[in-house]
């Protein structure tokens, strides 16, 4: 996402702006998971003329900065399913300024399959005057350089359901259709209350509503901490969609929420069951692949300069914890 | 001491302001520190012009605010050796503004013995256009309201040194002749290294400012860890002026340095000899005393408007860890 679009007004508790780009990329006609209607996966907000592209290979390319815990779901699941040949993947670098994310990390700047320096040039390609935030992830269609989704809940749900063709042999279930209904509360708690919930911490315009947001993260993570003692992984003994989502907020904890957003009761490294699963996850083959904790950092330190003005980047932790062993399994 | 005074300009590494009133209350008319002149305490900046007091019950009033680690020193010393009934003591509230500590938490504002609403009155009665930053702790005379000194290690040695006779009987021996070479050598590496080590952190005007101010401090906060596997306190099995000094930090350190000053290598409670050894003096009647958690979080988060300009306060970590075992001597 682009967080200078969703700073809070002082005085006022964070509220996050849900309206996407609804499009969809689908293997046909309609969705091909049977409970799309039952639970819908894209942000509830977006309007319903949601027009249908196909899912074909090499057709389109998945923006996604590694620095953005929305986007990096995107770089997980695609990686998980087996997905890099079918569908390419640009990076823009970890820091943007007002108007956009940019390519700054590829050689002149830009993105060696789009041309283009900004991925604004994507989103006016799509709609000239397109007003809300240039976001990460964002699906582009690679000819016309036009964004066709950045609805990044729909994303990795469409990744698994509508590529099923093209996932590896071996990929996992992400989407167990006997588990659903579970996994879509447990989800969505963990949307409401960890992955949004630091933001609310960290973007509260009051000390009252950020002490309100970390007693509702705090909460949460005390179920997620009890949850995870008799489960390896939010939804059993197999990795889910459940587990991407919450790991992008787990691995951002103590480099960046637990001091740049005031998440601070504890370290991820002190909730024993919840850090144990952590590096379960990080040491899964497509979960550290390309976890960089410096543009993590350099991402948040440097873009909010409404809370760290001096843009100075911590130095710590030190990483090499994620790499010990976790005890679980 | 007052923070405000001593920001750092963009792009320059933090050095703190070491000029103080250096006047002494004294004993006698010369040092009874046999020591004195071989290791002087004061901030060696001092101009030489200074005056003798004489230490007098009932004469003086130390005015330290709970919140500041340079006043904490002085207050926990003050009780360490049983001097309650001899000096008086007045605390300003946490928060500050760009001209003075204020008297905010007494009745009506004022302090109730001196009368006086802000220190910098005090400073005033001392030299009308006293130019220098408004710092706790002083020593104030109370008749006059006058500062008599404001030199934060002079202070705490004087009180030990000059107020024997009015000492506790079981007062601890904090400054023991036979250590005091290598107890010297502690402290001003502990000052240096560690005390201003982690303004330095927080206060680096560049990247690299802090990232040098980094090194410096994890290097030191090393060294104290390793002295300290074989050692209960500083010098040895007995509570010195070293493990006040550098207690002050320590207990600030998760609740504050960690994460507003960007000290965050690791937690206080990650160093398992450090936490002990900070846990042992919390412990010890007359360190815990005055510790008030949410006055340190108020003082640094609520006047540090440059790096905390929201002013929003965290409520972590929980303080109930300092009341758990040491396991130590």
């Amino acid at each position: 996402m682009n967080d200078t679009a969703t700073y809070t007004k002082k005085g006022e508790p964070f509220e996050r702006d849900m309206s996407y780009i609804p499009d969809r990329v689908l293997a046909g006609e309609r969705s091909a998971d049977p409970l799309d209607e039952q639970f819908p996966s894209g942000s509830k907000d977006s309007p319903r003329d949601v027009q249908v592209w196909k899912a074909e290979p090499g057709r389109y390319r998945l923006v996604a900065a590694r620095a953005c815990p929305w986007a990096h779901r995107s770089i997980i699941v695609r990686r998980l399913l087996g997905l890099e040949d079918v569908i390419s993947w640009g990076a823009p670098g970890p820091t943007h300024d007002a108007r956009s994310w940019t390519f700054d990390l590829d050689p002149d700047g830009r993105d060696p399959v789009l041309g283009i320096e900004r991925l604004q040039e994507a989103y006016f390609a799509r709609q000239p005057d397109y007003p809300r935030g240039i976001t990460v992830p964002a699906i582009v269609e690679v000819e016309s350089g036009k964004v066709v989704t950045n609805d990044f809940p729909q994303i990795t749900h469409d990744l698994f359901f509508e590529w099923r063709d093209h996932h590896r042999p071996d990929a996992p279930d992400l989407w167990p259709a006997d588990l659903r209904e579970e996994m879509e509360q447990v989800m969505k708690r963990v949307f409401t209350e960890v992955n949004n919930g630091v933001y609310r911490c960290g973007f509260a315009g009051s000390q009252e509503a950020y002490e309100d947001a970390y007693d509702r993260l705090w909460t949460a993570m005390d179920w997620l901490e009890e949850r995870l003692a008799d489960r390896r992984f939010l939804m059993g003994e197999a990795i889910t969609e459940a587990d991407v989502r919450l790991f992008t907020t787990l691995v951002r904890f103590d480099a960046v929420y637990h001091g740049h957003f005031k998440c601070n009761r504890n370290k991820l490294t002190e909730m024993p069951n919840l850090w144990g699963y952590a590096r379960d996850l990080y040491q899964t083959p497509g979960f550290a692949d390309e976890v960089d904790f410096d543009q993590i950092k350099q991402h948040y330190y440097v873009v909010h300069t409404d809370i760290n003005p001096t843009q100075i980047v911590p130095v710590g932790p030190d990483a090499a914890v994620w790499d010990t062993p976790h005890g679980r399994g």
